[in-house]
């Protein structure tokens, strides 16, 4: 492979922008296409070439990075054009179907296909904060690592499946959320104390760091569908989540994180897992409440 | 203060005998008491003194650290003893009630009152692992703190209200719950695509890592009360809260906590809080979901 290949971006929102910008930086002819074609104006004043069409754009490269809004725009986009041998990089953000239904609109094509999801935001991506979770072909993936690297320290490559990029983006925007939750369900708390949340935020912060460093014993147990309580049980928890719904409800503070934090933990004891440690909590989450 | 003043632990669970034997290796002359005598023995065999009675422990200490099963236990324990004049430290787990009218109690009584959190496994005290949250009188936690800092590095007073230990305490744990409940929804998701969860974990713990940074600059838009949108808005979240609770469905996992996480912004968007940042969010944690 040829040191800077040249690259094509279709799609120049804010994300594409930064994705175009970074692969101009690390000296790749990049050539971009986008339906207002002023969004490229300081992009072209960098060296970037301007498409004056879709097919125009995917015809100077070999690698085509699309970041568009949903993937009806993808398929809006991509379905007119002749992409044979072409190498797509889907980033837009979307579902493992709609990935998998990509990937099997790409097959029928001759195109090589691998989805993308992109874990910063725009003015981190070229940054050692950024990273971006790829899934199809690894043999596209190795072809193209070094030229996708420069968009993210954490490139990384998830598998053959193209939904396991969808799949862990989502999976790992639901830890966020529920970290953030958690934060603010205890600044929440305290709070009604008058205890300003920047006074507890490093109690916050010292414990979150403390609880990652569980997760791989936990993580162990789960794979291996064992769960000693190396520390406390999850009846031990139990007590305590009722001392978190007694004082939301006492406080006025909204009780509905804790109730389902006990009500998860509930049904766990019920299955018989009373005696073991957190990670068998897994096994509710495996599954619908009513199974 | 003398250097290594005599230290009483009333109480030796699992978690009383990890107190009083690191009392012991801080160089303290320390008595124990317990219930159920032979819990003592290796105490002694340390060089600990076993009391014969509550009275007799409480009487060799100017500083009675109390660790029992719940605040029953203490009162049961207490209410018998003369202790005017001394300090007494609970770190037996309640509730912010059962710490002030612990406190009431004491106060009646000519005790200095503290109320303890211990947040650590027994076997983290005496490390730089664990963190004993203290709230009551500052000048009995300045007189002892040099002896209570042998329980643990991060020995902390967090002010004159004795419900706080508690309080800080149990907003602590819902994050803990919060953190490790989202590691689960996640590990559940890829699971259901044949990830194991030791492979999940490493993104898992980077992306906790990151939301942790998060945590300042959040605590400071909560306490002012301004929530400008330096990343996403609340609208842009919703959208992939949508695919959570889709992936989660289509997955056959439980999409309990994906709904909670959704519920709650989909009440923030409801209040005008749409274009604002995540901390916004605050707001709904602050009140009951019906307010």
């Amino acid at each position: 492979m040829i040191t800077n290949p040249p690259v094509t971006v279709l799609g120049l929102g804010l994300m594409g922008q930064a994705l175009a910008g970074t692969f101009l930086r690390a000296g790749h002819p990049t050539t971009v296409w986008n339906r207002t074609a002023s969004k490229a104006e300081h992009l072209v004043a960098q060296g970037a070439t301007l498409a004056g069409s879709p097919a125009e754009a995917v015809a100077a490269s070999p690698l085509v990075v699309v970041c568009v809004s949903d993937y009806a725009a993808v398929h809006e986009l991509l379905d007119p054009l002749v992409l044979d041998g072409k190498v797509v990089v889907n980033l837009t953000s979307g579902t493992t179907q709609t990935a998998r239904e990509t990937a099997a609109w790409a097959a029928q094509r001759g195109v090589t296909y691998l989805d993308g999801a992109i874990m910063a935001i725009p003015q981190a991506i070229g940054t050692a904060d950024a990273v971006v979770l790829y899934s199809g072909p690894r043999s596209a993936f190795d072809s193209y690592e070094p030229v996708l690297k420069s968009l993210a320290a954490a490139t990384t490559y998830l598998g053959d499946d193209h939904g396991l990029s969808s799949l862990y983006d989502v999976a790992l925007l639901g830890l966020m959320w529920s970290v953030l939750n958690g934060f603010l369900q205890g600044a929440a708390l305290v709070g009604a104390a008058g205890v300003d949340a920047s006074v507890f935020e490093p109690f916050a912060r010292n414990l979150i760091g403390t609880v990652g460093d569980w997760l791989p014993p936990y993580a162990k147990q789960i794979d291996d569908g064992t769960y000693p309580a190396y520390d406390s049980t999850i009846d031990t928890h139990l007590g305590a989540m009722d001392h978190l719904i007694d004082e939301s409800e006492s406080l006025g503070v909204n009780p509905d994180l804790p109730r389902l934090i006990k009500a998860v933990a509930d049904r766990a004891v019920a299955a018989g897992h009373g005696g073991h440690g957190y990670a068998a909590m897994i096994e509710q989450f495996r599954k619908s409440p009513g199974e």
